[in-house]
C-alpha cells in the first residue's frame, strides 16, 4: 500500500506573494533555514530528553501490543467506552476520533460500528452535562478509562469517583471489569489502588508530557477500541520522524513549519489560525491549539513573555464568521489552512428546480467541488488580494497514516518552535498556583502542597490562609 | 415568576487590580462612560437603522406568534429537524440550542423529547459529513429549513439542492410539507419558488444582518421547534433593551462592556476571550464569535485595519490547555469569564475507596462547588496574580429569559463598541471577493456579479478571466 506524503505549501507566506511587512523574504527564509537546521542537529543529539520522540518506534513505550491485545480482548463486551481525563489526556484521542472514525460514530446504530463502543470524552466538571453522559450508558455494557499521570488532576479524580461508584452501584463485585486506569508506572495516587485492586492499567511514559501523549496508551488505547488502526497511525509517525530528523532544511517538513511560524511571530504575526477544510480534521485544530499554547506560551528568564496565540477554525463555515476580519482587520495572524484533496465522496449537486435561477455555476458539480473551490479562494483572497500570511498544509486523504504524519509534523514543530524562542517547551508553571487555589477554595487544609507554585502570596503557606486571600478579592 | 438580571462584575479589568497598564483607571472608565453614554443616546435616537433592536418587542418582524404556530402544528410529526445555513444562519440557533435543550439532545431517546425532534444544524459543505448526517435521518420523519436571505449563499444552496432531491425521491408529493423555507420576504433566488410551489416560509427581517438575526425566526423557529420557550427568550432581551437604552453609564451593561472591551482594545488588548464555564454556554462563545469579529473586524476610511480578534474557549477544560499562555503568555488579552450561579444540579463527590489519598479536600464536595472553585481560581489567577484584565458576566440560572438577555447584551455592545471604533458594524465588504472566486473556480461564466467586490482584480471582469488569475497563482 502506498502511503502518500503530506506536504505544505508555503507560497503564500513568502515576501513575493504578501510583502516584504508581511512574508518571509529569500534572505529570512535561508536565515529560518540555518537556524531551524541547527535546532534540529541538537534536538537529534538529545534525543534522550524528549522520549515522545520514540513513540513511533518503541512498542515498549507506545505499548502498543498491548493495547491491541487488550483492545482485541474487549471487542463486542462494551456498547459504550467513557474516558475521563482532561486537557493532554482527552485532546488527542478526540482528535483520533473525529478524524478516522467515520462521521457521527455515536449516532450510528451498533452493527454500523462492528463491535466497537460509541466513545465519550469528558474533559469537564459541568455536573449538569457530566451527570446527562452517564444517564446515556448502560453501566453493564460500559468500559471506563481514567486518564490522569499524577492521580491528582482534581477533575478527572472528581469524574472518577462518580463513576466508581456508579460502577459498584450498578455491577457490584464486576466493577474491575469496567475499568482501565491510565497512569504513572511507578508513582501518583492511582498506582496503589491498580496494585491493590489488580486492575488492568497502561503508563503514561515517562518524561512523555500530556499534550505530547496522544501515540502513547493515552490516546492508543480509546483509539484501537474505537477501531482506528494504531499501527498505520504509528508507522505514518515513524516515517515523518525520518523527514523530521532531516539535517536538510528543504526536505524537514517540522523544521519548515516552525521556521514560517516563527518566523513571521517575529513579524508582528502574534496570532497563529489554523483552519481545516475537513470536518474531520477540526479536532486536530483543537489538540494543536493545546500544544501550541502549552508549549510556547510563557515568561522567559529574562521576564519576556512570548508565545503566539493559536486559534482554531473551520473552512467554510469561518468564511460566514471570521474571514471578515481576518481579512480587513488588523494583518496580525498567519493561517494554516489543513486542506484534504480526497474526501472519499463527491456528492453531485442535484440540478435547481424550475423557478431558481443563478446557480446555474453549482450544475454538474459536486459538494466535494465546492468545498475544495472554497478553500482555494480563501487562500487566494487572503494572501493574494488581502496581504495575509497564509500557508497550505495538504493531506491526499484521511488515513491512520496520514494523521500519524500530521500529528507527529506539528508536535516536533512545536519542540523547534520552542527552542527558536527560548521558551522551556515542556512544562506549564503557570497553572500551578490555579490549582493550588482550587484547592483551597475546596475547602482543603494544612500546608500548601505547591508552595512554589509560581504567584503565590508569599505569606499563604497553608490553604485555609490562601483561601482568605482570594475570598476577600 | 421572578426574573433575575444577569450581571457584570469589572473588578479584574481595573487598574487597582491588574495595573495602570493593562486595566482601567478611575478616570479612563469615567471617560468611557462619557463616550459611550453619547453613543447610546445616538444609538436610541436612530433605532429606525437597526431594526434588530425591535425584534423583542414586535411580534410583526420576530414573527414570533406565526412561529410558535407554526411549531405546535408539527409538534410529534417529525423526528429530525435539519436546519441548512451557515454563519448568522446556524450560530444563533445552536447556541440557543446547546443552551436550553437539555445535554445530550439529539442522543434522547423520542420519548424523552417530548414529540420534539432532534436537530441537526448543518453549516459547512465537508461532503462526507453532509452526506452522512443526511444518513441518519429518516426523510419522512424529517423536515428541512433551509436559512438563506439572498438565497445565494452557495454553502447553503448545494445543501439545499442534495436535500429537494432526497425528499422528492423519497416522499414524492408530500415534499412540501417537509420544508420550511426562511428568505428575505421579497427578493432573493428562493422567494420566487416559495410563491410558485407554495411553500411555508418565514421573512428574513429587513435591515436585520446573519449575525444579528437569532430573534428572528432564523433562530426562533428552530428553537421553538425543539421546545425552547421563545417568547421568555424574547422578554429577557426586551428587558434587558430597557437597560441598554438607559443614559446612565452605570446602569446599562452592553455600554459598560463595551467600554470595557474597547477601552483595553486601546490599550493593547488585541484579543478577547469568552470562556464560559457551563458546557450549555459553550456556543454562545462561538455565536459572540462571530458577531464581534464580523461588525468590528474592518478596514476604516483612513486605511486604518481595527478589531479586537474574539477568541472562545471553555472552563474548566481550558484551564488544561490555554490557560498557561493566558497567564504566562504576553499580556495582549481581555477575557469574559461567563458564569452561572445555579446548575440545577449538584452531583455529590463520592468518598475515595481505601488505597487513594490524596484526595480528602473532595470529601463532601459536588462537582458543582468543584466547577465553582475552578472558575474563581482561575479569575484570581488571571486577574490577580497575573495582572490580566478579567470580566465575570454572570448568570444566575440558564434560562430562557436570562439568555435572551444574555444575546441582547452581547448585540448592543456590539453595536456600541463599532461606534467606539468608527466601524462599519453591519456591512462585511471583505468576504465578497472570495465568494465571487469561488463561483469563478466552479465554472461560473459571464461577468462577474458583483464587479466592486473589494480587491477583485480591475482586469477580471469576467469569471473565466478571474479564474485564470487564481489558478495561475
Amino acid at each position: 500500500m502506498k502511503h502518500e506524503e503530506i506536504r505544505f505549501e508555503f507560497g503564500g507566506a513568502l515576501a513575493e506573494t504578501v510583502g516584504d511587512a508581511h512574508g518571509l523574504t529569500d534572505r529570512e527564509w535561508a536565515d529560518l533555514g540555518k537556524e531551524t537546521a541547527e535546532i534540529v542537529g541538537r534536538l537529534n543529539a538529545a534525543r534522550a530528553k524528549t522520549p515522545y520522540r520514540d513513540l513511533p518506534h518503541n512498542k515498549k513505550i507506545s505499548q502498543c501490543d498491548e493495547v491491541l491485545a487488550s483492545a482485541r480482548a474487549k471487542k463486542g463486551k462494551f456498547d459504550d467506552l467513557v474516558v475521563l481525563g482532561i486537557g493532554g489526556s482527552a485532546l488527542g484521542l478526540t482528535a483520533l476520533a473525529t478524524a478516522l472514525c467515520p462521521p457521527y460514530w455515536n449516532h450510528l446504530p451498533r452493527e454500523k460500528r462492528a463491535g466497537r463502543p460509541r466513545l465519550w470524552v469528558m474533559d469537564n466538571v459541568d455536573p449538569a452535562e457530566f451527570a446527562a453522559a452517564l444517564d446515556l450508558v448502560d453501566p453493564e455494557r460500559t468500559l471506563f478509562n481514567v486518564i490522569s499521570k499524577s492521580g491528582e488532576t482534581a477533575e478527572t479524580m472528581s469524574q472518577f469517583l462518580v463513576a466508581l461508584d456508579l460502577l459498584r452501584d450498578c455491577v457490584g463485585k464486576e466493577w474491575k471489569k469496567h475499568l482501565v486506569v491510565t497512569t504513572d508506572a511507578k508513582t501518583g495516587i492511582l498506582r496503589p489502588f491498580v496494585q491493590a485492586e489488580g486492575l488492568e492499567s497502561f503508563a503514561v511514559p515517562d518524561g512523555v508530557g500530556g499534550r505530547f501523549s496522544v501515540l502513547a496508551p493515552v490516546g492508543l488505547f480509546g483509539a484501537a477500541m474505537i477501531g482506528i488502526d494504531v499501527e498505520a497511525l504509528l508507522a505514518g509517525a515513524s516515517a515523518m520522524d525520518s523527514r523530521a530528523s532531516a539535517a536538510a532544511f528543504d526536505v524537514n517538513p517540522p523544521a519548515q513549519g516552525a521556521a514560517v511560524q516563527i518566523g513571521l511571530y517575529r513579524k508582528g504575526k502574534v496570532m497563529s489560525v489554523l483552519m481545516p477544510y475537513s470536518a474531520a480534521l477540526r479536532d486536530v485544530a483543537d489538540w494543536f491549539r493545546q500544544l501550541w499554547a502549552e508549549s510556547l506560551g510563557k515568561t522567559l528568564a529574562d521576564g519576556t513573555a512570548v508565545g503566539p496565540t493559536p486559534i482554531k477554525a473551520l473552512g467554510a463555515t469561518d468564511q460566514h464568521s471570521q474571514v471578515q476580519l481576518y481579512r480587513d482587520g488588523p494583518n496580525d495572524k498567519v493561517f494554516t489552512i489543513l486542506a484534504v484533496e480526497d474526501f472519499g465522496i463527491e456528492l453531485p449537486i442535484p440540478d435547481p428546480p424550475a423557478g431558481v435561477a443563478g446557480l446555474e455555476y453549482l450544475v454538474g458539480r459536486s459538494m466535494a467541488e465546492l468545498f475544495h473551490a472554497e478553500e482555494r479562494a480563501t487562500v487566494w483572497a487572503l494572501a493574494h488580494l488581502a496581504q495575509r500570511p497564509t500557508v497550505r498544509l495538504v493531506l491526499e486523504r484521511i488515513t491512520p497514516h496520514a494523521v500519524g504524519q500530521l500529528l507527529y509534523l506539528l508536535e516536533v514543530q512545536t519542540s523547534i518552535a520552542g527552542e527558536m524562542l527560548g521558551a522551556s517547551t515542556y512544562n506549564q508553571p503557570g497553572v500551578e498556583a490555579g490549582k493550588e487555589a482550587t484547592r483551597a477554595l475546596m475547602g482543603a487544609e494544612g500546608p500548601i502542597k505547591n508552595p512554589a507554585a509560581k504567584g503565590l502570596p508569599a505569606d499563604a503557606a497553608n490553604y485555609a490562609a490562601l483561601r482568605k486571600r482570594i475570598e476577600c478579592k
